[in-house]
């Protein structure tokens, strides 16, 4: 019998690999991965048509592209016959949500909406839905609603239902036209198998889903707004699939879409993020993988429900079947360290990376490994991206805090590594701190396969030993191991999905041990970072002062969108 | 008879000049400038020998150099013969201390002590006497001595007797072989008439002096230190001369160092930032003359005087005869915008400015004329050199706070601008709220002539109209008139300096006018400031923290200095 593969689809944030992998082993055969041509899109539609703040939107079309190239450029470059592909995986963004038209049509994709920002892909940074989050939160709280179970106690601004309601508020017309909304992964499998097949983890992680259903029920909805009070029934939908369920397979139509072979088993979609859970090699409660990217997601298992505050979400099979899958976030990290090389590098630092041939991270980060921890005075909050966990609030801003003359460009770089690394040790303490055991950390994503600058401070700062995953696209990995569950043993897949963790995970690549002198220091600094934390993060006077800053900001951004509005008129 | 001039000298921080002005009407004729060939030496000195954090030291041979040399290129530039020059006025930074030896030779400039940090001149900026400063503030506070009225409640780091002790403290062989220090204003009128004849303007600012002599007396000195009871007796010096009157005639030595005519007279020398008021025409009380350089200083005359916390100094007759002068000062200004262009700003910003044929501040400050106030949502504390009014706290540090994935440089630039614009505001504020008028505000120094984006901006915050000085160079410009009130209107110069302001000053260049849509948002934003201003800056949470992250910093910075020793032994 001939080698039999499963295919993973990772839709990242600004590109989406494509990764062929034995089904058997686990042998990453190819990787192919495309930038998406739209990128993502926070200041205008690519017709010019201005977006305001905090937006962040994507073409869906970005997405079929990959499909239609990327998959064959796979199989091509393996030398791979599309008949050996036993199952197709697919992780996605989340929650990256879109309106469907009744035949399943992104509306942005039809020419009268091509112009309307409310028409697009809605991705995961999106943070325009914060008045609506936070009017959600305070009618739960004054209704007495527990939101703990699904989202740590607070609705994010990048949820599903704030992003919907956003849509309904600022653009009725094309809340009406949606015959659906639907997550991107969700549409995906759409796609691929006709059939509309929602995922349990995104649904329970982003949408408060919950295993007796959607929750609270419409009596909420109708509260927020009575236009929404059955929202979940007629724009999202009642069934949800587990995680390494078959969705379906692939049609005839998807089949000359993608090269694939029609009737090819596609798993349901699973949020990029958890999918690396999959790919790290985890099944077990206690161990937690940590992604660093752009943004991170500090994911782990455990036996019981519990009741974590300012986590992102806690869903009973949520990823592995009869374990509760609890998920917390960093909204910006790697975003902070491209930021920063793109705003603040002297013309000397490149002139330098390039006689050097490094690039800007790699200069700064070796500059940082010459420095001693506290050495520069400067410590930073991580929240150039607003705060995900624990304070769950889009409004926040981030700080530089102990600037001097002597200050260089290294040490505002380090400054933003430790505060996300501050950020991350604030989440682990606050699961632990709420009955939640992490007694094993797996880094995996980008960040922790190519710097060790960064993951020796993250070890230092956590003061536990980091092993980074043997593969350096796990979600990519996990996804393939979602279509070799969805394909089968019988067709040279897995019968279940922790029988595709176990044949196809590896080894870690690396280690990284806490040093203990550093890791004093950093406790101390720590401290500080908690202190500041509070200060600017919980209600009172440093909240309220940063709530001023966005508000005068937010008068100008009005002003400008007025203006902009009324040209079109 | 022939035109008649004053010649001033004006030593700065990184560089002196020397301006000859007519001594009827005022009319600037020659303007010559010099660097200094050592500038500022904060990292080592010639030799290699390192320095700690928060020194700033300078070497006396390089303003040696600007007598021998830039005297000389004056003369000759305009066509002027020495003897059309009737007297020379000196102004210099302070307190910029240094010792001396029996012969009046700086101690530094003896081969012995060419690699001894303690010998060199200290810089006013030079911050590492903070201890000392501190010590001086507790016991003084525990003994009732009432500072207010020479140095506004509290000690600087950068005053006179805290250098002196941190010689005691850190060298004590020096202290022993320095027959005297002195302010190097007051050394370089003794290298050029060979007398003695210390200015009472630095004394009352910066060396406890006042009108019934110093203040507190020895036993408080020998609380500090028994070492330091008969400190100003033995080591500074009792008497005290006043602004305007002559110090003494060029010598014959002076003579052939400077290319000047033997007999010609000289002034006693005044702080620069005070030579500024005279040379933006003030003599009367309520007009404040604002000085933006590297630092800022906020100068101005009042009738009677006041207890005003946090203010610099007050010196009965400190500059215009029969008036009190007040000092208040930010110490970092324009440092804070070279620190920005030299570590802050991509290369894409330098090559538009390449092809713009502007400089870096040029397009920062086109680029932050286009902002609307609060547009970005940043907000800055301008405390990267610490704080002088109205906190006097050297261990303070500064802060961006606010930043988001779209804070662009120019917002950054922008921050520091409006934090520096708050930070007079906050001084203006404290003046008023002690009773002290200010009435007119006219502003002087390099900023002041040369960027309009940042003079609107303090316009705006100031809610007041602001007037340029129509020199560029009113340090130099009063210096002048010292010269020409030392000479005697007998001389062809005046008989008073109240005289030679009148006579030698001109109108001003510039004025701007608040807009009042602006002065409304800065409004919001300087209460902001406020919050920040107070939590970082005065007793509790936020300052703790700062002085932790410096408490941590300084451990590192010791480490280095005790290893960099240990090569040494």
């Amino acid at each position: 019998m001939s080698t039999k593969y499963a295919l993973g689809i990772d839709f990242g944030t600004r590109s989406a690999r494509v990764l062929i992998v034995e089904t058997d082993g686990g042998r990453e055969v190819v990787d192919i991965a495309m930038d998406y041509a739209h990128g993502v899109m926070d200041s205008s539609l690519p017709d010019g048509t201005p977006l305001e703040a905090d937006w962040a939107l994507q073409h869906p079309g970005d997405y079929v592209d990959v499909l239609r190239t990327a998959i064959r450029k796979a199989l091509a470059t393996g030398g791979i016959s599309p008949t050996d592909i036993v199952g197709v995986g697919i992780d996605f963004t989340s929650c990256t949500m879109l309106p469907l038209d009744e035949a399943g049509m992104p509306l942005c994709l039809r020419a009268e909406y091509a112009s309307t920002p409310h028409a697009y892909v809605k991705l995961w940074k999106h943070h325009a839905a914060q008045a609506e989050a936070d009017e959600i939160n305070r009618i739960a709280g004054l209704r007495g609603e527990d939101l703990l179970d699904s989202c740590g106690g607070r609705v994010s601004s990048e949820a599903m239902i704030p992003k919907v309601w956003q849509v309904l508020n600022e653009a009725p017309e094309v809340y009406r036209a949606a015959y659906k909304f639907i997550e991107a992964g969700d549409w995906i499998v759409m796609l691929l198998t006709g059939e509309e097949r929602r995922s349990k983890c995104m649904a329970g992680f982003k949408s408060l889903w919950t295993p007796s259903g959607h929750s609270p029920d419409p009596a909420f909805f109708r509260e927020l707004d009575p236009r929404l009070e059955n929202v979940v029934a007629e724009k999202l939908g009642s069934l949800y699939h587990p995680i390494g369920a078959r969705a379906g397979r692939i049609t005839a139509e998807a089949a000359e879409l993608t090269g694939l072979e029609p009737g090819t088993a596609v798993s349901v979609a699973c949020i990029d993020a958890h999918a690396s859970l999959l790919g790290a090699g985890i099944s077990e409660p206690g161990q937690m993988v940590l992604i660093m990217g752009t943004s991170s997601c500090h994911i782990l298992l455990d036996e019981e429900r519990r009741h974590v505050p300012g986590i992102c979400g806690m869903v009973s099979d949520g990823i592995v079947p009869g374990l509760v899958a609890y998920e917390a976030g960093q909204c910006c990290v790697g975003d902070h360290f491209e930021w920063f090389v793109e705003n603040c590098v002297p013309a000397s630092y490149q002139a330098e990376a390039a006689r050097a041939g490094v690039d800007m991270h790699g200069l700064l980060s070796e500059r940082c490994a010459q420095l001693r921890p506290g050495e520069s005075g400067v410590i930073a909050l991580d929240w150039w991206n607003g705060n995900r966990s624990v304070l769950a609030d889009a409004d926040l801003a981030g700080a530089f805090i102990g600037c001097t003359l002597q200050t260089k460009p290294e040490h505002l770089y380090l400054a933003l590594v430790e505060a996300t690394a501050f950020g991350t040790k604030l989440i682990v303490e606050n699961y632990r701190q709420h009955g939640v055991a992490v007694r094993e950390i797996r880094a995996a994503g980008g960040i922790a396969s190519k710097n060790s600058m960064v993951m020796q401070v993250y070890a230092d700062v956590l003061d536990a030993e980091l092993a980074v995953c043997g593969t350096s696209q796990a979600s990519a990995l996990g996804a393939a191991m979602l279509g070799a569950a969805a394909a089968g043993a019988g067709a040279g897949g897995h019968d279940s999905l922790v029988d595709a963790v176990r044949a196809m995970s590896g080894a870690c690549s690396k280690r990284y041990v806490p040093d203990k002198e550093r890791v004093g220091v950093y406790q101390q600094l720590y401290e500080v970072y908690c202190v500041l934390h509070d200060y600017f993060g919980r209600a009172g006077e440093g909240k309220h002062l940063l709530r001023q800053l966005k508000a005068v900001k937010g008068r100008h951004l009005t002003a400008i969108g007025r203006s902009s509005s009324s040209r079109g008129e």
